[in-house]
């Protein structure tokens, strides 16, 4: 049983928290925050035992009547590994914190990916069997592992144009904007082409641009294939892989807001949506180009991947065995 | 044990459906699409039966690969209520088919207040015994009739002004707008007044306007007291009644986003928010006057309500009994 | 010919630039920058000489081939009065500066009513004739001035309640959110009371909320009449007073949108709206209370009230003939 | 002098109707409204003849009283050309009665190709010489035209991707949504690539994706390239050709919001901006790729192109003397 503590209790530290305890190898040992807001008071009754994150105020949290059990250290010996849900660029500055006590940490894709080994499950598990340090890579980026790693399997990828036009702030977010403006990432191509052959090498480009919603990131894939490939033999491959799902305007998904509504309709923990969206309507194959559009719902897709990424450091199961396990306890499709 | 029919499983339908399902004393014997989208589909794999409603495309649903059971005629002696989950006026015009099958019927707020009593569990229960047909008010009504009819119980109530700040469309829908403008109801004072007396003998005046977001209403509300009250007398009526929550900046609770964060935590159904959630820190009495600004659920806050006028409209229960086991079995604070 | 220096040529700077340089007893000798960007570029373009704000770097301006004149002080002795275009709280910063140069200065809403006298031109112009140190009231509190002196000049008050739906960010504004929330000042009755009263002498209480819009604020006004006025009366009132003008729907006017239409189709510097905007069909009286609601420009509200200011300091005209004046060069209707 | 009626003065007709009354060889004779709005009101206001389009309601004209003339049957023996500014696919129901009229007519890019020949100022002018009936192409083609036209006169374009992000509403528009989702459209490649090859024969491919802001389109370009080519050669390209701007972060533009706050500045009709402007920063080439990020204000990048249209269709000028003509009228860099 693997002894698991998030530090850093937010929009990716609660999420893999309730993830974890749906395991049966593995278990919550400790959740810590920096501030006592909702989120602490709802993981005190949801029975995780609460510690301050380095530096936070342990009286502030007394003030609101909940009872802290400390900092990370104080429970070091019982911790096997930390998951860092710290906002980017914090897991670099938490590394010291984890190195100095000696634990094994798994990072978010916020992170430089010097920061230890990058982490897809179906994309490159094997590589992170054994490592002290590893790193989810980022909720977009793990959105092109998940169907190009389809496409890499049956060797199918020449090269690969993505444009991503991403979601500007998560919905529990009211300070970020914009409100009114289409905001693009002026750098081209974007950072998060080299970000994807950290787990899977393939030729690559992408192009970011952030619009004004909170609910989904949406990517146009284009791939210029190495070989022949039919539309038919697209949707099989994406529909034989867990963790993808096709969806259509038959069904009445026409946007990410209709994503979102199918996700809440699943009955699954948040409304959360761990699965990459592909429109089957949009697949298409013409003059050599594979052609689709996949939505990404940022605050979820890399929550089993955390969960496999315990699995592939203490080297508790075999990729597809992980992958497994973990889509069962959280209701994957 | 009542037989409900859900005639309209869309935002509403699919919602009471679920609540009617989790009480002892009801269950759901089919419910009604006009579409064979993600709804119909989620409404089988939940086990619920699928008819059509009344004018729709049975073959639509046969290409689609969904079986039905037929029309809400085909099954009329085994029902006892229809709940009709049908768009604003829709209502009115599935009377007729309701009165022609002999069918009770429970309407929703979008419809005239003359289809039917009008019914809010706090506020009038006892008014509603019996009926064959009820009208449950509309969200924006019942979050007033939430709070006020605490007021009210202890006669406090002089005058009221709202002004009540509506969310333009809800999450799901991709089609409405305005994208970036603010649109005043310009009949001032707007329907909302008149509404809410029908279901609380209180004298009220509502301002209505319509803003570019999906989550929530919000209320400010003002009332002219007839008599002295001290800020925490209000607390404490709020405090003790269910279906009303107290939040706070100090929670971390600064925005409508915040709390449709926070019930996200609570692992409800859908991520839903049945109760009235009114800031602790905007309640204030000042020359005579008690101000508070509270938020509204649109989607779900009536989902209680209308499984309280299932038992009203068959005497099952006394009022607090009633409100009692919805409330037990929804999870509601 | 008064000697006008903009201090801060952003949002309201350049807009105040543009309307003293139509008057034809004052004139722009200086603007100031932080920053060389497109803006600092224009105000070249127009022929305005650039500075740069106090602490800002010459030689990034010099890079980006923007010729600069300096800071204020080395201008000071032929400036009469700086308009301070700072955002809000660093113009009491500024205020050492202009003290420490002798200089008059007029300050924007955003600033702390002790900086100096405040203003609003139908108000209280009186009140600042021969001041030094002038603050043009709030674009909020500019647009509640506007109706409420009409109001208050034929003794019609006793008591108001507003409720302020502000626009959370400037369409310029690609930073701030939120993108889907609505966030209210829990602050009950908020700030913008107390403000109006420091140029109105008025019983007036707010709510303040903030919605994911860019292009005006909207307020719901509530007043209890101290007197006995028709519908007619009050629509007269405000049609006989330059700065606020009647719309409606049967112009096709729904919403801030449109007015911001009606706005570029006037032909004006920037699409700009100086006046305040009240729907002629909110306009209603009810048991002794009358109501509308009215949009407020937030970028262009205050831009006429500077150049007024400017008049009252240095005792130019009386009040009419400075507001005539003003409105004339700005095609005010 | 071409006589020139505008069919329908709304976003396109009004925006024409200021551009063609700025030339020197064509002026406005009539404009036609279907309701009697503030578009209308403003119409007569600036000295242009309203007429009803065909079908309207002269007396609700009259009742709000508006002058009309008739209809555009009762004035066509003056009538040069038509501008139809109706909305998609009305244009082509108006084409019978431009035909039984015998009237040349202009119609917008949301009208089938099929509906006479197709018009890009830069691209084809020649083509259109003489023409009946003329097509501007779309904002978003138009946007292409621009762009891609220069690439193509050296020869440098092999084949081309372009993903555009569109803006779902005009900001006038306070009715289409979405409020919070992103819309893609499902059909890939979308409708855009065929429809430039009516103006530009080019390998283009696009894919289309709506987006919850109203201010202007963004399209990301990327150029396989059938020579080499340095980025300061595109630049060069981009920079000589007038109806395209270079802007960059250096000048503070990092979004939509930015370049409208930037075309604010240049004191142009509605804060418009005719030109497509190409961030400077995002044009680069790599591995025999050509990348650049383009926006495009969808209610004006056509208006100049409309003006050129007529001097085409009636042969008064050569492409570069009527570009040059129109763009010295409307200020165009």
């Amino acid at each position: 049983m693997i002894n698991v503590f998030i530090n850093g209790y937010g929009t990716v530290g609660k999420r893999v928290a309730d993830a974890v305890a749906l395991q049966k190898d593995m278990k919550i040992i400790g959740v810590s925050k920096r501030t006592p807001d909702f989120d602490a008071e709802q993981a005190i009754k949801k029975g995780f035992d609460l510690y301050c994150v380095e530096g936070a105020d342990v009286d502030a949290f007394k003030k609101r009547g909940m009872e802290t059990n400390g900092y990370l250290k104080d429970i070091k010996d019982s911790v096997d590994v930390v998951i860092d849900g710290a906002p980017g660029k914090q897991g670099a500055k938490n590394m010291e914190l984890y190195k100095s006590l000696g634990l094994n940490a798994i990072f978010q894709g916020g992170e430089d990916a010097s920061i230890g080994t990058s982490f897809n499950a179906h994309a490159n598990f094997d590589k992170n069997i054994g490592q002290k340090y590893i790193r989810v890579v980022s909720c977009n980026t793990t959105g092109l592992a998940r169907t190009l790693s389809c496409l890499n399997e049956v060797n199918a990828i020449k090269k690969v144009k993505a444009v991503m036009i991403r979601r500007a702030a998560d919905p529990g977010d009211n300070k970020r904007g914009p409100i009114n403006a289409i905001v693009p990432e002026v750098k081209v191509p974007s950072h998060h082409g080299p970000d994807l052959k950290t787990v899977l090498p393939v030729d690559i480009e992408t192009i970011a641009v952030k619009v004004p919603t909170t609910l989904m990131h949406l990517h146009t894939v284009m791939v210029d294939l190495k070989k022949e490939m039919k539309r038919e033999e697209v949707i099989d491959l994406f529909n034989n892989r867990s963790r993808v799902i096709l969806v259509s305007k038959e069904d009445g998904i026409d946007s990410t807001a209709d994503i979102m509504e199918f996700a809440k309709n699943l009955g699954r923990n948040r409304g959360d949506m761990y699965e990459i969206n592909v429109w089957k309507d949009s697949i298409n194959v013409k003059d050599g180009m594979l052609y689709y559009i996949q939505a990404v719902h940022q605050e979820s897709d890399i929550v089993p991947e955390n969960v496999d990424a315990i699995r592939a450091m203490f080297d508790l199961k075999k990729r597809d065995e992980s992958i497994e396990m973990t889509n069962k306890a959280l209701g994957i499709l």
